[in-house]
């Protein structure tokens, strides 16, 4: 079979990604080490991509700068991501989702403007799915065929289908409470799927292994530090979509964005779409993020709050110490994390925009299902509506005004997981038909 | 609260849609007429939109036919639909879906290719949505801000979607028999939801009196003849996807179109599209189109296979005494008809296409489905996959050879109606976890 990847050159990498730099001890990893953990540190999510913006923006058509790629959707931004540009390919491509202005939403809010980054419509049904693209083209670049995971999740569900896009294997780890419903759609998309008798961190562990042993490629995005980049394309998406490609000013951009936060991969990616962005002086200004958890699986909130106001300042190893290491309890699976692995990524970023982090109750959750369904017509997944439910909640604290106009990203389908949210609602008695 | 649609200009119609004709007895209704049902014939789903194509041809501008709507989407395809180009919006907007070549599957089938129009992502993630946009438009050209329907599906949850996002109010008909968890999802998005103590067809019935009594707008495909035309947008999508935007030539258009059939209404829309973009000389030729049917409810593929070889020549008449009237039983529920409303306007455009109908069995659709996810990546719900399903079929019966190109129209996604095909996947054993 000649499957397109086998077509492609073997390219590993961007020419001007540099590799990695790790958040703690500041060591430099080279893009050939594939090093997923600083080996000084020996903690996990700490290392940061590090790309040669000087160069991209000199790379970079002034009129155009992210023209269409012909593999289409989130490679046209290839230039601010990891893997080679030619590794890219429209098989496994995706992206250009919708960024809905919601003006009766907006209304309701007492905002002056509200956006949703709407990633529901993408293949799996998540915005992971920006990560196992990524994963893919890398895998593809480096001549791997094969990628595994440790997830129930969404994580999983975007590696089963991009893997089957692509003719490559897949194999995920999963703990042995995983839903049964969930197991049998990644194998329906022909990924193996190896039930790990024990806990979801057992099931990790041995997909580590496992992936060493064999020499697969890693789409664990806890990790392996690439993945947050494949991500960034959904906010390098909202900002081009709210600037006319940045050629129009920067008037329709958010004053803050609001994302939910479960790993603290997707915060991460935000920050780091936006700040490249401002580096490269296609936008003025960056919008504060903020980043939002459940309440029962809120370390990152719980630690911003205990901080006080000088959380924004605080060094890498006094955030590590200020994140508390919690038992999550939140009906919002895909943001149900205690130990949120890239923590410390997503306090510098958030940080660094002048946002925040807040918590928001499951019911609240719901409540903003709700209100995105019937005022934005978007159907959410409980983790993929705590973004808004954190607009509610900045609105009351105040963090946010009336004259502010705020951006929200929507991470994933009401369909992935409708029990909670079509449990509450009241269906009317019937009518009698026509005589 | 200041909506879009309420500073958007009540322009009624496209200036060069010209009304409808009865298929049956030929007599024409202006396109201010609002008539639904041919007042000689007093059938359903006979009623055909006519356009001055002639007059279209001269508008487009040949170096760029459907340059990008404003509106963005489907709407870039406004000249060829009945409603006023002035009234269409982003805010209700939708399409730009993907057309995936899956070579993977095209070798497993042997097949020399074969592309999927992929509308599981659309906002409510059935390409009925293309429908409701439609009827959006033009209400809101009508000056009408209540839509109405009677559904338990697709056609229901897509109003619902598209009333939210315009924010129009929606009344939705469904029988007493409708599933719960669909409901509870139309009152989620705001949708008024009246169960009709019967059958669906009393609850259609119920709908078509409440609709004229308070001069709602009619969602209902099978008598509003205008809403075919927005499903044509699909068919039109995957052409210029496939010609470069019609600059590029006819190689990759495909010989032959496998689509779903339920009512007759997208199967239609695809023979419409196609016609039509011939017929202005933007495509050199056109495909074969054939209609999927399950075999429990196939009255098309019924009718069809006992008129033989001369089939295609019926007269409207003779077309409908050939389709039995039947109760149908599959598990695809989409496709559920026994009595397709617009079987006429469906036969019609399958023979002057040059193709068929085809009826599949459910066992062939869930391994259709299992082919979707396993070799291409992409989940259906059963009606979405019966269209691979006739691919299958055809190929077996020789009615496609190794040499053909094929397109299949996949209609919904299978987060949607996933039991069925997720109850035949086995769950392997658990694994120890590591000491």
């Amino acid at each position: 079979m000649n499957l397109p990847h086998e077509r492609l050159p073997r390219v590993r990498t961007n020419p001007r990604w540099q590799g990695t730099t790790c958040l703690l001890c500041g060591r430099e990893y080279g893009p050939g080490d594939r090093v997923f953990v600083c080996g000084d540190c020996g903690v996990d999510g700490i290392l940061d991509v590090r790309l040669d913006l000087e160069a991209v923006r000199r790379d970079l058509p002034a009129d155009d700068p992210f023209g269409v790629h012909p593999a289409g959707g989130m490679w046209r931004f290839a230039p601010l991501l990891p893997v080679a540009p030619e590794a890219a390919h429209h098989c496994w491509t995706l992206g250009g989702t919708p960024a809905v202005e919601a003006g009766r939403l907006a209304a309701h809010l007492g905002l002056a403007g509200l956006v949703i980054k709407d990633d529901t419509g993408l293949p799996s049904a998540s915005l992971k799915d920006r990560a196992a693209a990524l994963a893919i083209a890398h895998a593809v670049g480096l001549g791997i065929d094969h990628l595994a995971c440790a997830s129930t999740g969404n994580a999983a569900a975007s590696l089963a289908v991009l893997a089957a896009r692509a003719g490559l294997a897949a194999t995920i780890f999963v703990p042995r409470t995983a839903p049964r419903a969930k197991l049998a759609q990644l194998l329906l998309h022909g990924a193996r799927v190896i039930p790990v008798d024990g806990t979801y961190d057992q099931a990790f562990d041995l997909s580590i292994r496992e992936i060493d042993r064999n020499r697969w490629y890693s789409r664990n995005c806890a990790h392996n530090p690439l993945l947050v980049e494949g991500k960034k394309t959904a906010a390098l998406e909202l900002a081009a979509a709210l600037t006319d490609d940045f050629q129009g000013g920067d008037e329709r951009l958010p004053d803050a964005v609001f994302v939910p936060v479960g790993d603290g991969c997707i915060v991460s990616s935000v920050g780091k779409a936006f700040g490249e962005l401002k580096a490269l002086g296609l936008i003025g200004r960056m919008p504060r993020i903020y980043g939002v958890q459940a309440a029962g699986a809120a370390p990152l909130a719980e630690g911003w709050r205990m901080a006080g106001p000088g959380a924004a300042e605080f060094l890498s190893r006094q955030v590590l110490a200020a994140i508390p290491r919690l038992v999550p309890r939140t009906l919002a699976d895909s943001i149900s994390v205690g130990i949120p692995r890239n923590r410390l990524k997503a306090w510098r970023n958030v940080a660094r925009s002048g946002g925040g982090f807040l918590a928001v109750s499951d019911e609240a959750i719901l409540e903003a299902i709700g209100l995105l369904a019937e005022k934005a017509g978007i159907f959410a997944e409980p983790s993929g509506a705590a973004g808004l439910a954190g607009v509610v909640a900045a609105r009351e604290k105040g963090l946010i005004s009336a004259t502010d106009r705020v951006a929200v990203m929507v991470t994933g389908h009401g369909l992935k997981d409708p029990e909670a949210a079509l449990g509450r609602v009241r269906i009317p008695d019937p009518v009698p038909p026509l005589e």
